[in-house]
């Protein structure tokens, strides 16, 4: 929002009586409950869940503008951010918080749900979530298994007996932009386990206890997540929900704009002018401000695009309407200068763009 | 020309089949010769004259492609950056180098000339280039006085009756943005003359003396240079023209174009691009980027300036047909980098930038 205030006071500087909408954006990871809760005038309500490493922390869902969908941040249940870094384990990282948050929501009859996966500290497949809402993960002995990606391996058969029969009568939109598998060299543990605190050999008891969790995954239900593109999400999470929830899987940045009604907030617009810390090649492939363009396009507003660093090959971001892209440093300055400075520069860099772009309109 | 085929380069990435003129310019300054005579395809002639300190120097005068304008950069002959900097020393430094290419040029029969005068090592009021050219400059015992500021005290009378017939044959256009007058707190030796290797005691004989020149030039010619904008130019050369020369001074920057033929270039474009190191409020008094801005606008052409820093309070440069004024840095940097890098960043730059400001026109 304080971007979007900058972006604003620059359009004004360049044309004073032009026409605003300010619509932050988030692209699906930690931010989106607050950016959407905050574009449609909704409420946050708080939960006491279990954190990634079983400790209390105070949580929260969002509920929409529409008193009807509830979002669902994973961050803010069983966040990496929930935990120390010399405490990241994701042997031991559980998913349950973000499970009690679904079914406190369930409880208060929300029925409609926004997942939003990004930053999850958890390698564990979803299954403390499962657990949380009444799954039955039972080994040898046939007592339920513990909480934590290094349990998975001890799954002797699960009993969705007692899984809560409201997820079936629920919808379920997963903001992921993730595209790998549930295991092997591209899964979940592979590609994301190191970042949560995963050590070489951690990674491969992690691959191998997913394995074994999809492998009775798909004799209980005959979904097979192994290579299914998606379910090596937020530690399989999203292997879990593609299993056992009515669930749908969406880019972070579509579900962001689609229910911050940014078709709506198009029109009669002139410009989209959206931005990233960093553009660059990378850029074209499903970031936040290419999910603006292509949004914008589709109503035939063209985009401008702010970064703080503009790096090299961005011509694959001139497709869906991008008119340019610029770096709002003004001259030769640290990084440190410059994110403190960001608001500053944007407001001038916009000035300058707004007067060149409508020069030919407004003259 | 580096910085025109960058920003050539840059137009091109955007509109392939765009029609672009480069037309590198000077603000009068050092590199003015060079600039015009490659404008117009004219040439320089080499001679050897008496640098600042009296060695001789290897310096040169442009003919335009004319072949009748003659121009005569004062830094080449009496230039700050032909003596080292431990000897500056503005009593000792004389212009007489520049009065000997002045000499050379009128011997090949050349009447026209432009002077640009920037850059200049002295503080002699002219008087060396008045000898040169047979000024007798004469002291108490009927000597001729010797050269640099310092000697001008000693003048008793001034006689012009060897001074070279074929200057009144002549006219002499002085490239200058100075307005400063040829004595006083705001004359040549305060304002100028610590640049130039001054101390404070130099600058208070220096402006005695050339105050004393100045009654001399009072009482034979009937001109008072003492208050007059522009005499002290260049350590009072300024004040020797307008004295002893058919002159007339115009600001630097309008003369390159002039002569450059920057108004022919303009005849169908669509926009100016240029651009200087530094980009401020003073940027809107008189330097180059807003002489060309001025210039393009009176052929109703608008005009973008580049800047490596883009400074405070802008605004001012908005009149004149000026679109934005951007910075080429795209990413947080060194100065060093961005020197290094200023071509790539140009030609980076200059691509959005037309993107954004033709788009409506090309889409």
């Amino acid at each position: 929002m304080e971007a979007a205030i900058a972006i604003e006071k620059g359009v004004k500087n360049a044309f004073s009586n032009a026409k605003t909408v300010l619509l932050p954006v988030a692209d699906g990871g930690e931010g989106t409950l607050e950016t959407l809760v905050s574009a449609t005038n909704g409420e946050k309500v708080y939960e006491k869940v279990n954190g990634p490493l079983g400790k209390e922390v105070n949580a929260h869902f969002g509920v929409l503008g529409d008193r009807s969908t509830c979002v669902i941040e994973m961050a803010v249940a069983s966040g990496l951010n929930l935990i120390e870094e010399d405490e990241r384990n994701p042997m031991l990282t559980t998913t349950y918080g973000t499970g009690e948050l679904i079914k406190e929501a369930l409880d208060k009859g929300y029925r409609n749900f926004v997942l939003a996966i990004g930053g999850s500290a958890t390698n564990d497949g979803g299954a403390g979530m499962l657990q949380a809402l009444g799954m039955q993960l039972i080994d040898k002995e046939g007592k339920e298994i513990g909480y934590g990606g290094g349990e998975l391996g001890k799954i002797h058969y699960i009993s969705t007996e007692n899984f809560d029969k409201r997820i079936k009568e629920s919808t379920f939109l997963i903001a992921s932009d993730v595209e790998n598998p549930f295991v092997g060299e591209k899964g979940a543990s592979h590609v994301f386990g190191p970042q949560k605190g995963a050590t070489d050999e951690m990674v491969e008891i992690l691959d191998q206890n997913l394995l074994h969790f999809a492998n009775h995954v798909e004799k209980n239900t005959g979904v097979r997540l192994h290579d299914m593109p998606g379910a090596g999400a937020a530690g399989g999470i999203g292997g879990a929900f593609l299993a056992f929830f009515p669930s749908n899987m969406k880019r972070g940045i579509e579900v962001v704009l689609e229910y911050a009604s940014f078709d709506e907030a198009l029109n009669g617009a002139d410009l989209v002018i959206t931005g990233e810390g960093k553009v660059d090649f990378q850029t074209a492939y499903g970031k936040t401000p290419m999910g603006v363009a292509q949004a914008a396009q589709r109503k035939g507003v063209p985009t401008i695009i702010l970064a703080g660093a503009v790096g090299e090959n961005i011509r694959n971001l001139y497709k869906n309407g991008v008119v340019g892209i610029f770096s709002i440093i003004n001259q030769p300055m640290s990084l440190e200068n410059a994110m403190k400075e960001a608001e500053n520069l944007l407001e001038k860099s916009v000035e300058q763009i707004c007067r060149t772009y409508f020069w030919n309109g407004f003259q």
